[in-house]
């Protein structure tokens, strides 16, 4: 019998090679059978990991931190994927890879009572990340009463760090507009929007501007995401006023690339510099897709995902763009250190539509991102790395061949097994909805101990910052 | 402001306060209104924990092992009692109290093909942490091919150590029955169903016997439950054919008892006078009780759970039970180790009834266990403590006032804020699903770290055998 290491790493290495090798459009096909009945056939740990669970606990300082978010990647979520497309006994290369984790509350506040409002959105999960408060739903770093907080990317920029904001949804949406923008209402994204919506913010009435008009202000090093489609509008005020935030960016000294050849070729990256990255209209196309979800889903055959016809090669995947903004920002030894951002976003929006594949393709997209930050923080020595999401949502494993008063889909995996797949949070026709359970956080390197055990969405700012040494303005 | 320390201890102190004081029969009425709008006001940590997670990481063995598991009791089930029972920003003094966390997977195994099952039941995966194997729905301790397999309970008293076996379900009921016995089917409760269902254990065939049959033979130092019904059963076979499962463990040397008075009085268990609690009929009387769960209910009110009026005081709690079984079972530092098994079982029965009261007072229930065995074990100095759920379930926190193609209910909080759950993974009438997410698994004492990251439940099996220095015999 192979010992579970080497069985581990023989899975993990042939799954991952079924997956790019895949010569039609099927991905994850089958890894070779493991016998999982015998005597701790099943057991992930190869002996007793005291020693390598003490030696994680570092505390201290780091020079960079990377923060990579599976948008409403709950612990079902993570199972899902990993069963389709690892296998049950199967190990993500990323996302199961980080030494120390814990669970963290995310509820958000009503904005009425103040009270908690047990199923927050992204956009008040983010802002408690990013600066500390808990606030209500649709709020971008603004806090309950309105007020614009200071976020992690704005506080290690003021420190002199170089930072980045990476993802596969629109630079406008939630998470990461709450790196660089603060509005009262998240749907703020460009001058037409923030007008009707948010009039406060706009840069007539004297406001910050819209989600995109900040973020050019707020000039991150690294910008890579969808959301294009804004960068269309014209400024309706400012000194830019008559002219697209394109241009604007443009004559405001940032790079803009719209494929991966283009990202490839870009060499430096900075404040004299900044990139932009648009590589789609709106959100970036999924890897996979799949069978629909349908009222006797689980009944039919299982079925297998497929890779996404529509998305075109020239567009990066999240890994790509992660291994990118790291080797731009990386300032080697002598420089200043880093914070970055990496979003795996259409997961939460695969959820939603109930799609299983499109959310299993973007959890397998967001491992791969997540390899990228761990070898480079294995290699750097002084990198600490947090995986985790910003809240639960609907999918849940049900039954192989069960049906539910949802919407159910059935799934062969990679065990070649069926796996069947529930949504059902959501009247037919209706997004489907986030989920308020706690949620799997996972840290690497200096300061990551702070996540072991119950802490809330809050303490992840309070960390990070702890690691960067930032400083917080006050609000 | 306060800080967030003195905040929680105040928060956790009136809450549970609350729930004991509570004059009529409401339980969990609101603690006092915290403002978490401000900075870090939702903060769980004080400060840096570093050092106290590098302290958590304890190697070696334990001379004890408390293993406490929420059947059912998945991070939603988790969140959702603490929302009601304590807050949003609210913490268990049990559940929530241990040092170091993680995840695991608890997928079973097809009979027929040998492959995972991703959505397994609690015999697999009793099976799985008591004997270290993967198994099939329904099996009792034995492995996929049917033979029987050493339970932790047997492999401690092989080793001379004592043990335990509490729950608040019938003692036959598959988590309690993995310890002591090996049977192909869970319902094999008694000598008839045996005789029926499972022949081939059935003492007339040269079987082991019936559930409560090898219970007996077993013989814990202590066993306490429900489960009465099924020891007025008359041997079908064997020495004590003729008799009553409950005569043949009075002839037999048990105390047997059936109420917290009688419990109370017992001063001493061991293997000339092990103990036998039966306190029900079948599965003890759950907690609280609370509005139905039904297709508009997200829609009505608000409401509070109540104490369960047909609950008898004269019934112990489980924290009752595991107080006193830790006292019956410890040795203090002269005599030999203890391993004892607690679970609150009723989570997972009344999630599959959708009675979001009912499970949100057996997670209370719990707890109050849950902080019993901490208490003893950081006096003694020399006990591990494990806290998780042997498989996740059905109920989802979803927006407050939604309802959805399944059923839901809305609770008001401790934070006196609404909570709306959905149950929707079964169809009208029927009893909701487990489902398949990684679970929450927590940690205290010697040995504990192995529980850090990414485990599976087989792994808990390696993982207490060697805190215990326990030896396997070969199945």
């Amino acid at each position: 019998m192979l010992n579970p290491k080497t069985r581990r790493l023989l899975r993990s290495g042939l799954a991952a090679l079924a997956i790019t090798a895949a010569t039609g459009t099927i991905v994850a096909v089958a890894a070779p059978a493991l016998d999982l009945a015998g005597l701790h056939a099943a057991n992930r740990l190869d002996g007793d990991q005291t020693k390598e669970v003490r030696q994680s606990v570092i505390g201290g300082k780091a020079r960079n931190v990377i923060l990579l978010i599976g948008d409403g990647m709950g612990d079902s979520e993570i199972t899902i994927a990993r069963n389709y497309a690892k296998g049950a006994a199967g190990r993500f290369a990323g996302i199961d890879a980080l030494p120390l984790t814990g669970q963290y509350t995310t509820y958000s506040l009503n904005k009425t009572t103040g009270k908690p409002d047990y199923d927050p959105d992204s956009a008040a999960t983010g802002t408690a990340w990013a600066t500390g408060f808990k606030t209500y739903d649709g709020a971008i770093s603004v806090d309950v009463q309105g007020t614009a907080q200071q976020s992690l990317l704005e506080m290690a920029k003021a420190k002199g760090l170089r930072t980045g904001n990476v993802t596969t949804a629109e630079l406008q949406d939630a998470t990461p507009a709450v790196l660089v923008s603060h509005v009262l209402a998240r749907s703020c994204y460009g001058p037409s929007a923030t007008l009707k919506t948010c009039p406060e913010a706009a840069l007539e009435n004297g406001g910050l501007g819209s989600i995109t008009e900040q973020l050019i202000n707020t000039r991150p090093d690294v910008s890579l995401g969808g959301g294009a489609t804004t960068f269309n509008e014209v400024a309706t005020a400012g000194a830019y006023q008559g002219k697209t935030l394109k241009q604007q960016a443009y004559e405001r000294g940032y790079q803009i690339v719209s494929d991966k050849a283009g990202l490839d070729k870009v060499k430096k990256a900075n404040q004299d510099k900044p990139l932009l990255g648009l590589f789609a209209a709106g959100n970036m196309a999924v890897r996979w897709v799949g069978p629909e979800a349908t009222a006797d889903g689980g009944k039919k055959d299982p079925a297998r995902c497929t890779e996404n016809p529509d998305r075109l090669a020239t567009q990066p995947t999240l890994a790509d763009m992660t291994s990118k903004a790291i080797d731009l920002l990386d300032a080697k030894r002598n420089g200043p250190g880093f914070f970055l951002q990496v979003e795996g976003a259409s997961i939460d929006k695969q959820d939603h539509a109930a799609n299983a594949c499109g959310q299993i393709g973007e959890t397998v997209d967001l491992d791969e991102a997540v390899k990228v930050a761990l070898d480079f923080a294995a290699k750097d020595g002084n990198t600490s790395v947090f995986v985790t999401a910003d809240h639960a949502h609907t999918s849940q494993i049900v039954d192989a061949g069960s049906v539910t008063p949802g919407i159910t889909v059935n799934l062969l995996t990679a065990d070649d097994a069926p796996m069947t797949i529930n949504y059902a949070t959501a009247l037919k026709g209706s997004s489907m909805q986030h989920t308020g359970s706690q949620l799997r956080i996972a840290g690497y390197g200096p300061g990551a101990a702070n996540i072991v055990g119950l802490t809330d969405q809050t303490d992840l700012n309070t960390t990070i910052r702890r690691i960067l040494g930032l400083d917080r303005k006050r609000g």
